[in-house]
């Protein structure tokens, strides 16, 4: 018998597990319409409160995955890993690692999202390459990972049209902040690519979703446990976002930013962690010597190479690895200067985010506009000197948009210090 | 500057407390559709586990109220005083009520609702009366108070339309039992009809709402904390709802007990419970000697007749009260007999309820039409001896509908043991 909506809602309102029944009628009225908005959206407030056993969390990340297409990979060659990283600012490491390591041996089927708030999109920064298509058919994905051994996507409609659907209510009832639902969210889409192996990246801080470190571990291990249980080796970690990552943020400066890390002059948080993640990914593929892999991918150019190869595969315009102008570009540039000599002992990556989509590069809601072109380059990091006067911060800006709230908040958002500050480490914690 | 629905759900949903100004935006959203229901469903989940301060939910009642028509009747004489009940089996106390507190100067304005699960609506049981009519406007209510001293009548569309809007969702998303939701959607009705004085019957047990003590008296203490909030004088009686009330169960059944306990003939139970809830209502006017004058009204036959204005003014024919074969009657009566002689030691109300409704006497959902005709007679009290083979229950109905689980559900439903059970109150608590 079909479990009804009043039951599976009373059930999780008084702190029961639901049912695998009752979990699968769910996600299929939410999938289908079978239960209207305001039941979906009663019963998700009550999982935002009461919770999910980590088994009850499986069924429902199983469950979505299952409610569209799931893709079925295993006539490629190679083991299929994805990465996936719950946002910080200037986080471009998948514009970096897809390529990176593929150039390895690994198959990377790597689906993306778009930003909203104050952190950018993966989808959003490959869109800023002139003519770079994410919305490939599976075919075109299949002859991607066949040619180029990596595919950068956005989900497609018939991806887990239940998390799509849920996704939405929560944005809009205030049930986004939920370790279960944030886990099926994630993990359901992941799922659905016919991966077999997961690097997952929860950011913990002020410019992240998870804010502190009690959240990210408790995200991180839901992840663990939720993919293990539904058949993907999952490696974790957490990393730091109280600070921006590498130095551009911004569409078309980060895009710039990830080809510099490629070609072996990033800046050395961005290039560790990469690193980092790519030396995860081809561990779970069971390749020998992962790291020297890596490094010698980084090193040869043939992560570079690689990622020229994906921009064409894509249709987009591989020169702009070469010719920074041919990406977008914004015609103003206004620097904020340190108030005096010390060292730059905090920056706030929230507001630095927050400034960028006052400029123009971020979204409100999901149907705004963005412009790749504008941004914020960070031009002094945490941690090192500068002198009164010098440039802290430059904004990439059209003129008066916003330009006045940006200021304000980058003026603001960094402290100079007589005494360099505590040094804080860019991995805080690794599960697996 | 409006509540933004988002910030509303998010401070409900973290345990704060919602600000008069973000109430009354949920309120009016309620009452003209300014939110999705979506939204409105999320924020009642989050109301129903994270509840609301007795100040907040004084402020939701009167929101509430506020959002329709509110009658103003200070042109009307004497005191106006309602009475409510969150409903029992055979409890048809309104029907002797509001005739009886009338008879004693009190002016009744009575708003009542209808039946919906195992127990009956004071409005469906007026309606067996051939030609009554509930559906008065404000003036022909105004003339019933002015002629009569009481006004029976149903919530019309333009009283607190936050609360019709409201109850009907809590009824699809599992949010009816919540004590501040509850309280503000009975007082809300109540304000909005101008009354002073509120007697409040709580009832506690199987055949109620409340089934426990603590649920039934946090909810009584919620209705006097609120009420008093709002400017009511409230009693509030917390009563045994263990047993049926009275012998008639059904609703030309409960007419024909009520009209007998107007005439000095009811069941004891029933009796005393109506003349200590008229005490109550005519203490609030302040008319001297309140229960000199409600036993008077009754032994004098003053609320008898009263009771035959009010059906005569309401368009119903008053003859009912002298010939019983004037309301709808059942062609067939089934007696369950006693299986053993002893004590009736237990009498299941919800059991009892829910037979009426098997027969047609109840409501499954709020658009089915309910047989006044059909119903049970309670032959035999808790506390009452009982012969092998006397009659127990006799079953009014129409043949074959729901007969069978009818009759199972009297059969085992209630107990005969050799000793007599011990008394039970039948006020529990009375709170002013």
């Amino acid at each position: 018998m079909q479990s009804r909506a009043v039951d599976v809602i009373r059930t999780k309102r008084d702190g029961g597990e639901l049912s695998a029944e009752q979990t699968h009628a769910f996600v299929q009225a939410a999938a289908t319409g079978g239960w209207p908005d305001y039941q979906l959206s009663a019963l998700l407030m009550a999982i935002f409160l009461k919770g999910m056993t980590a088994s009850e969390t499986a069924t429902l990340t199983r469950a979505m995955a299952d409610s569209g297409k799931v893709l079925d990979l295993s006539d490629l060659p190679g083991v299929k890993v994805d990465k996936h990283s719950t946002g910080g600012v200037g986080d471009k490491v998948s514009l970096v690692l897809a390529p990176l390591a593929a150039a390895c041996g690994v198959t990377v089927p790597m689906m993306s999202g778009r930003g909203l708030g104050h952190t950018g999109g993966t989808l959003d920064k490959l869109e800023a390459i002139p003519g770079f298509r994410t919305n490939l058919s599976e075919d075109e994905l299949r002859a991607a990972l066949k040619t180029v051994g990596c595919g950068m996507i956005g989900q497609s409609a018939d991806v887990a049209p239940a998390d799509k659907k849920l996704y939405a209510l929560r944005d809009v009832t205030s049930t986004v902040e939920s370790i279960p639902l944030i886990t099926a969210s994630i993990l359901s889409k992941k799922i659905a690519e016919g991966i077999s192996g997961l690097v997952m990246d929860v950011k913990c801080g002020r410019g992240a979703f998870m804010k502190t470190l009690p959240e990210a571990k408790a995200l991180a291990e839901s992840i663990q446990r939720v993919g293990t249980a539904n058949g993907l080796t999952v490696r974790t970690l957490i990393t730091n976002m109280d600070s921006p990552l590498g130095r551009a943020v911004g569409h078309s400066l980060e895009v710039i930013e990830a080809i510099e890390t490629l070609k072996g002059n990033g800046p050395t948080d961005l290039t560790e962690l990469c690193v980092r993640q790519a030396v995860l990914m081809v561990e779970l593929t069971g390749i020998a010597d992962p790291e020297g892999k890596v490094r010698s991918a980084l090193h040869t150019g043939k992560a570079y190479r690689t990622f020229r190869l994906m921009v064409e595969q894509q249709g987009g315009n591989p020169e702009v690895t070469e010719d920074d102008t041919l990406l977008p570009t914004a015609p103003d540039l206004t620097p904020i200067p340190a108030p005096k000599a010390g060292y730059v002992a905090d920056i706030d990556p929230y507001a630095v985010g927050t400034a960028v989509a006052h400029l123009g590069g971020g979204r409100n809601t999901a149907a705004d506009q963005i412009d790749p072109a504008v941004g914020v380059i960070v031009a002094v990091k945490r941690g090192e000197q500068v002198q009164a006067g010098e440039m802290v911060f430059e904004l990439h800006h059209r003129g008066s948009t916003g330009l006045k709230e940006a200021v304000d908040l980058l003026r603001g958002c960094f402290r100079v210090s007589d005494t360099p500050p505590a040094a804080q480490p860019l991995v805080i914690e690794e599960l697996r």
